[in-house]
Parts: C-alpha cells; structure tokens; sequence
C-alpha cells in the first residue's frame, strides 16, 4: 500500500476482434480511466469511443509512422515511468501472436506495474461468427494455432505435418500462403476433401465466409485479412451459420435521426445484420459538421437502403440534396424505408414512394 | 423486419473465466436485457449480478439438479419458441469445449434466431495471468489445446505424438492426468526438462502458478481444476508473473462500508491482489440480510487482514460482535486497518490498536 499505487500503471489491454463490444467488461474500464492510450491501427476506430475525452491517443501502427516493437516498448516505458495510467490497446488477445509478452517484460524490467488484460483471440472471434465450433466431440478434440505470414527470415519453420494430425486448425493471416499451406497439410496426409473455411473480416457487417476443399486452396484467390479454419468441424457451420444469415446482413442502413434518439431502432438494425450508418439531418440546421452529411448525400449512390425515421429527416435530407445541386436521381438503385405512415407521406410530398414502411 | 424481430432469441454467451468482468460487454448487454438465464454451476456467481433484477435464473448444472445436454437443448428450445429472451451462459467460451454448437444445432432445428456470443477461454485466460504468453517468436509459434479429461468410453484417443510437437501445448482440466500426460509426451520425444506450469483457480484472488519440469509431473499431486501449459514459454514467467506478484495477493479485505460509497478504495485493494470482502456493517441496524454479517464474525480468525473504513463501521462492528457472543478475542490473528485517523480512534476505544492507518 505504498508508491505502487499512486504510481504509473500499463494495461495491456486484449482489444479483441473488429465487433467493439467484444471487448472485456475490464477492458472498457480501463480504457475509460486512462490518461494516454497507446493503439495500433485498428480495423475499428469505434472502440476509442470508450476512452476519456481528454485521454492522449497515440497510434503506433499507422504507416508511415509505425513504430517499431522497440520503439513501443520505449514509449510504455517511458510513460509508465513519469506515472501516467496507460492502456496499450491490441487486437485480440495480447498473449497470442500479440508480442505482448515483450512489451510486459520491458515494463518488469524498468518496475513500472502493469496488468494483462485478456481478450478475444482471432480464432474464437471467427469461429463463433462463422458458426463453427472449434471444437466439437463428434469430431475429435484437438485445436491448434498457428499463423500463415511468417518471418521473412524464418524459412517457413512449422512443423506441418504434427499440425496435419490436429483434429482442427486454425491459420490466423491465412490469406495470401493459403495454397503452400494447404499443400504442406496434403504432403503430410491430411485428406484433400478436408473442409476449409475462409473466413474476412471476422464480425464486420460485410463479413464473408467461403468453405472450400483442401485440394482447391492451392487455386482460390483470397484476399487478407483472412482466418482460416480447417477440419470436419467446419462441416457444422451449414446447421448453425448466424451472423451471415441474418435478414440485413451485409447491407448499409442509414438513419437520418440523432443517434440519441434513435438508440433502439439502430440496437435491433443491428442485431439483424445491418451496417448502421449515422446521418443526423438535423445538423445541417446550422451545426458545425455538416462535413460528413454533404459526404453521404454525395454517395447516395453506394447505399442499398436509406431509411427516413422522421417527416423533419425527410425535409432536411432534401435540403441538403440541393444544397449539393443534386435531385433525387442520386439515390440511384437504393431502396428506401421509412419508420411510419407520416413519414412516408412527406417522402410522397417529395415525389418518392418508399419500398418499406 | 417480419416476426423474426419479436419472437424469442437465444445468446450463447461465452462468461469467460472466474473473474466476471472478464466477460465481454456484449456479453454483458445481453445478460441485462435477458427475461431468462440458463446458466452452469459457475465458480462465481457475482456475474450475475449483471442480469436484469427481474430475470429468471436456471442453474442446470449443479448436483443433484445438472441436467443432462439434452436436457438443457430442451429447456432453451422451450423458451426460445415460447417467445422468451434466453441467456445460456457458460464458463470460457461457447465453442472451444463448450458444447455450444449441440445448443446452436438445436435452435436451429426448430427455428429460433441466436446469437454467439464468445468469451475469454481458459488457456487465454490462464496464460494472462500466469504470465505467460502462449506464443512467443523466440520460442516457435505452434499452440495447441486439448482436454486432460476425456470421456469415459474415449479410452485416451488423442494424437500425443503431434502434440508433443507443438510449441505450446494448454491442457484444460488437466490436473487428474498430469502424470499420464507427461509420459506420453516424453515417450513421444518432449525434453524431459520442459517447463510445466501448473494454474490452479486461474483469475480467482487465490490463484497459484507452479513451474516444474515434465519429468517431475509423474510425482505431482495436482487438484483440480487446473489449466496445464506446457512449453518453453513457461520460461517467461520468471521475467513477466503479476498477478500473484501484487502486493496484497492472496489475501482477503474485509470492507466494513457499504458498497456504495466504497467503491474506489474497493476497485484500488482488488487492483493491488486483495479478495475483497463486502460486510456493510449498515445492515445490522434493522435490514433483512444479516446472515452474511452473522457468518462473517463468526469466521473472523480466517481473515488475514479486516479493514474499517468509518468510525461508524468501528461501532456497528462491534455491536454485531457482541451480538453474536463474542469479544474482540475473535479476531485471533487477523490484523487491522483503519482508513483515517477517526476511524483508528474510535477503534482506539473499543481497546484495539490498528496495525495500519
């Protein structure tokens, strides 16, 4: 109960997968209460939203300023020394393939305090999303881990053909060595009709997941990032696929309301597939950030529904269409929706049927 | 956006390990909004302190009542079609030897919508806070998982000669066969000096890691349940161990205020190690719940430390004390801290000296 509580602290902090509130109950606690935040490029921006409003975010992966793991380590240190409350915030798990154990050593060997923040690793975050259970008695128990991008000066070192034997594999950065992979597994034995999944962007709306044979790796084409899972437990996922079922996955939904007062439409949006994009017409009134709206109302074009949730939305929307110099031939093939009769009636005012009400 | 939206849902939410905000926030959206939760016989019910107050609670996994897997596929496809908003929360995460895919399957098959939720899983959870990373670049960057405990009819079918291959091998449940284990792998070429560490309650305040070597696992007398990891990066855990490096590790606080007004010193001793203990002495003055006062003065010899943080705290202590019997004797060899000066002088009154202000 002395200095070491006053002092300066580091969490290490699992950031899991892309989907923010994947993020540990912890997680979010500390990253509310930290003072400097210290944050690879994340796929998903929107977990910062937890932090303190007047925390000191500094990203390390960013080209071109990425840092180097030394560089990083320097700057936890340096941090944690002059007492500030850090959170080094990673994707995942910090403890599998993070390097989080060379960032815990640099901090032990200074005596600055730090906590492991545990977090959802790639290969549950995919596997649950992809509707694949890792592991499943019926298909045998063994699970392992290993990662596709390797060292460049490290010639590929795995032991393929002990990884062969393992009832379920997972390849976290599988994408780009996918077929070499696949014909090191053959090599070893691994039956060539093995289900294989790929799955891309792991619990984004725009998920996708493809299942291909083993011995048709070698000629598919994927694009990173990619987590691979191969085994006959990937046969499971045609019963108990959800995420990619659901009704809106994979479609863009913008609500023209505040995001106040639109929290339970957007929560449900969400959970049936929908990408919720925020679009608060109401700050063309004379707001300062009309920025993003002019942006959205520039790229009509790109979205598969547009759903109006007040008559005030319609009219402002309007608004700022010809304030663009545009006319409602901008919104091109998207369909459009609208939360109620008196809403739709004033889109009608406006020449425009809605497709759903 | 038909029936689908308002008929019943079902969240398999992976609670992750002991400590609860280890869950995942969405984990714990899900849990506060649920009308029924299905859970197992947790080793730490505080996590559903989270569900909402009016919410059902099915424990179905604790003897004599556990259910059988069919049983609880039953129970959750009745609530599921009956329109209800289910929870079924169990420990680690759902699809990593969880048996989450025979629950998925089953919804399925009639119908109702779910959602994965996925949790911290043992080995990840384990390995944070052993200190230990499970992949390391300098050790190789294989990780694999099995279970120690197999089922009965299995008769040991695992492939421990590719096991013993892998870099890091994470046992769950693996205290009963230790000795077995570590023959297998020795017989299938694993270096006999190995380093084996040995998590026993991983996340919980009384947590404890012990390292030995492969060879010594024969002679070991591990009690369950304990997270096994075996590989070189055992090693780490010399330099990066914190969890049961903290100062007030192990030991249990009594907090004689309410939870309430309490909460920052609370947050600041569990940071520090220390299993805090809430007994609001409050309660004694005339309020239903005073078992838990009762209980804990009758067990005051088995704190290491109790902990007063108001003068007022000192007296109703003491009242309940002498309520239930006993003298100041019954603290036999716990030592005492005051917050404040105030509080010491009171207890000053009461013939007692703190041993820390």
């Amino acid at each position: 109960m002395t200095g070491r509580v006053t002092g300066g602290r580091v969490y290490l902090v699992g950031a899991g997968p892309w989907q923010p509130d994947l993020l540990t109950v912890r997680g979010q606690t500390v990253l509310g209460r930290a003072e400097v935040v210290v944050h690879d490029y994340l796929a998903n921006p929107a977990i910062l939203e937890w932090a303190h409003p007047e925390a000191e975010l500094i990203c390390v992966g960013r080209p071109p300023s990425r840092l180097s793991q030394a560089e990083i380590n320097a700057l936890l240190v340096e941090r944690g020394l002059a007492g500030q409350c850090v959170v080094r915030l990673k994707g995942g798990d910090p403890f599998v393939f993070g390097r989080g154990g060379e960032e815990a050593e640099a901090l032990r060997d200074v005596g600055v305090p730090f906590e492991i923040v545990p977090g959802v690793t790639a290969a549950i975050a995919a596997a649950a999303f992809a509707g694949i259970p890792v592991t499943d008695r019926r298909f045998g128990s063994t699970l392992a881990i290993c990662t596709g991008h390797q060292r460049a000066d490290a010639d590929d070192s795995l032991d393929w053909p002990a990884l062969a034997r393992m009832d379920t594999l997972v390849v976290y950065m599988g994408a780009r060595r996918l077929g070499a992979i696949a014909e090191q597994l053959m090599a070893a034995g691994k039956a060539p009709h093995t289900p294989v999944a790929i799955v891309r962007w792991a619990t984004r709306p725009d998920q996708s997941t493809e299942v291909i044979r083993l011995d048709a790796c070698a000629a598919a084409v994927v694009r990173p990032p990619a987590t691979v899972i191969i085994g006959q437990v990937v046969e499971l996922r045609t019963r108990i696929a959800w995420f990619e079922a659901r009704a809106l996955h994979g479609l863009r939904v913008v609500i023209t309301r505040s995001q106040a007062t639109q929290a339970g439409v957007n929560a449900r949006l969400a959970e049936l597939g929908a990408e919720v994009v925020q679009l608060p017409t109401i700050a063309i009134a004379g707001l300062s950030e009309t920025a993003p709206v002019q942006a959205a109302v520039g790229a009509l074009a790109s979205y598969d529904w547009i759903l109006f949730t007040s008559a005030n939305g319609v009219r402002h929307f309007f608004a700022a269409l010809r304030a663009a110099g545009l006319d409602p031939r901008a919104f091109a093939t998207a369909r459009l929706g609208c939360i109620g009769p008196a809403t739709a009636r004033c889109l009608d005012e406006h020449g425009l049927r809605a497709d759903l009400v």
